[in-house]
C-alpha cells in the first residue's frame, strides 16, 4: 500500500533524475477570473508529463536482478514515454505495446527513448495476450500505468513538491485540482498532502462524459465510462478508477469536477497567453475546472499534467480562444 | 558599476518576489542536434520575460521617499510589463510611455498591471520630451531598459541561478548563449558567471541584420544597427549596445552569434514540441543559435528570455516547422 513513507522513499530515488517542476501563477489570469490560480507545471517534466515520475519510481524500486531483465508497459501515450526514458536511464530494456493506430509521433518518440515498440491491431489482436506472452518469454516486469503502489508513490512526489511550494508561497488553505485518469496522480498527491499540507484538499477534474471518478466518488463504488473515445482529452480517458487508487480517492478527495473539451481548449489558450506553457487537452482539464467552475475557494492549485500535444490540436485552441 | 556584490544584493531583494525559473532540457532534442542543450526558461518569469528582474531590482534599490513618487519607463514591450508589475507590487505609481501603434495586447497588459500608459505618435511626437516633462512635473524616476547598474544587477540574478543549476546538473564547462538586445541580460549573466562559474562563458545571439553586439565585439567599439524594423524579433531590436553594458560584454564575452528569423521560428516550434514552453521570436534566438550554429561545445546553455508572442506569430512557427 502506498503511504507517505513509500512516497518519501520514491522522492529520494527520483532526486536528481526527475525535474522539480515550478508552481506557476499569472497575476492577470487571477485578476480576470477572480481567484488565485497556481499551476503545477508537470508539462515541464521530462518526457512532457508526470508519468516519468511513476515510471522511474517503479523501475528504481525493482530488485537489480529483476530490473536487469527489463520492463514492459501498455500505453499509447505519456506512460509509454515515461517508462521508456526511465528504463533507458537505468540502462535496461523496455518493451512498449502500442496500438498500431497511435499517433506516429508518439510511436517515434517512444522508440527514440530507446524502447522496443510492439504494435498491435486494436480490432483483431488481444493486447493482454501479447503482453502476457512477452512477459513470460523475456521475464519482463509489467509497469502498470496507475494501479501499482510504487507508481502511485512516484506520482505522489508531485504532491510533496506542491506542499513545499505552497508553503513557500504562503498558501495555507487551497483546493488542489488534479487531472484524473486512472487516479494514480490524484491518489499520490492526496496521500502526500494529507501528510504534509493538511490545508490542501484534493478534487479530481475529468472531461465531461468521461467522469468515472466523479461518479464513483458520488456513488461510493467504482463506476465505469460508457465509452473510451469521444473526447480530445485522450491522455486521461481510462475505463474506471483503479482498485488501489479508488479507495484512496474515496478517503481523501472531495466531489469530482468536470470540464468540457471546449473549456480544456480555452484553458490551453489562456495557458499559452498568461503562463507561456504548452498543455495537451487532458493536461489542461484541471486548469479548465479551476477557471470555469463555481463554488471554489479563493486559492486553487491545479496540476498541468502533460504537454504532449500535436500542432493541429494546439492550433485549434489558438484559433478558437485567442484574439 | 555593476559587480557581483551588486548582483548578490539584487538577488536578496528579488527573493520571494521573482520566480526562480527552471533550467530545462530535452533528451530527444539533444539526440537530434548532437549536443546537450539546456534552456534557462525566463519565459516562465513573472510578466513573461526576464525584464521583471531588472525592474524589481531598480525599483527596490531606490530610497523609499524617491520610490514613493513613482517611476517612469519607455517601452513598447517586455520592459513595460516588468516595470509595471514591479511598481504595482511596491505599491507605487508607474507611468509607461508607449508608442500608439504598439500591439493592443501589450498596452492592455501594461495597464492591467496597474500602470498609467501614455501613448505618443512615433511620427510626430518626441518620446524623450514627453518623458522629461513628466519626470520633472511628477518627480518620477526613470527606469532605463538596460543601461543602469541596478537593472544589469537584476538581470544578473539569472546568471546566479544558471551557475547554481548548472552545478546541480553536473555541468562544469559550457557556452552560455544569451538573447541580446541592449546587453543588460548578457552583461548581468556574464558578471555573475565570471564570479560563480568560471567554466561557463557567454556569447550573444542576435537576429541576422541586427547584430550590433556581434559587430561591436568584433570591432572593439559600439556599432549601431542600420534599421530598427525588419525582424520579427522585436523584443531585442535595439539601436546599439549600451555605454555601461558594452564594456562588460567586451571584457567577458566571446564572439557574437547570429540566427535568422526563420531559425528563430524553427526554434520556437522545437521548444513547443520538446520543451512545452512558449517563446517569442526574440526569446528564441539564443536557442536558434544553439541548434543551428556550428563550432559550439558539447554543452550549451541558452536563455529563453521571453514568451510574449501573439497567436498569429506562434501559428506561423507551428505551420512552418511542425509536422
Amino acid at each position: 500500500m502506498t503511504d507517505i513513507t513509500l512516497i518519501d522513499a520514491a522522492a529520494a530515488r527520483l532526486r536528481g533524475h526527475a525535474r522539480v517542476t515550478p508552481l506557476l501563477n499569472a497575476p492577470l489570469l487571477d485578476a480576470a477570473f477572480g481567484r488565485r490560480i497556481f499551476i503545477k507545471a508537470e508539462c515541464l517534466q521530462l518526457t512532457g508529463s508526470f508519468k516519468f515520475r511513476g515510471g522511474w519510481s517503479a523501475i528504481s524500486a525493482l530488485d537489480p536482478t529483476t530490473r536487469a531483465r527489463g520492463v514492459l508497459a501498455y500505453s499509447s501515450g505519456n506512460h509509454a514515454q515515461g517508462v521508456a526514458l526511465a528504463a533507458q536511464r537505468h540502462d535496461i530494456p523496455a518493451t512498449i505495446i502500442m496500438p498500431s493506430d497511435a499517433p506516429q509521433v508518439k510511436i517515434a518518440n517512444t522508440r527514440a527513448y530507446g524502447a522496443e515498440v510492439i504494435l498491435y491491431d486494436r480490432a483483431t489482436e488481444d493486447r493482454d495476450a501479447i503482453g502476457a506472452r512477452l512477459t513470460a518469454e523475456r521475464s519482463l516486469t509489467l509497469i502498470k500505468p496507475f494501479d501499482d503502489p510504487q507508481v502511485i508513490a512516484g506520482q505522489g512526489t508531485t504532491g510533496l513538491e506542491i506542499a513545499t511550494q505552497a508553503a513557500e508561497a504562503g498558501i495555507e488553505s487551497a483546493t488542489v485540482i488534479t487531472c484524473c485518469g486512472g487516479g494514480g496522480l490524484t491518489a499520490g498527491i492526496a496521500l502526500a498532502l494529507q501528510a504534509r499540507a493538511r490545508g490542501l484538499t484534493v478534487r479530481t477534474a475529468e472531461p465531461a462524459g468521461f467522469d468515472d471518478a466523479a461518479r464513483s466518488l458520488a456513488s461510493g463504488r467504482i463506476e465505469r465510462n460508457a465509452a473510451m473515445t469521444g473526447s480530445i482529452c485522450d491522455a486521461i480517458l481510462t475505463p474506471a478508477p483503479g482498485n488501489l487508487t479508488f479507495p484512496i480517492l474515496q478517503r481523501l478527495c472531495g466531489p469530482g469536477l468536470v470540464a468540457t473539451d471546449d473549456e480544456a481548449l480555452h484553458a490551453m489558450a489562456l495557458a499559452f497567453t498568461h503562463l507561456r506553457i504548452v498543455l495537451e487537452p487532458g493536461g489542461a482539464i484541471a486548469l479548465a475546472a479551476a477557471l470555469f467552475r463555481e463554488n471554489l475557494p479563493d486559492t486553487v492549485i491545479c496540476t498541468a499534467s502533460g504537454g504532449n500535444v500535436d500542432a493541429e490540436t494546439f492550433r485549434l485552441a489558438l484559433d478558437r480562444f485567442t484574439t
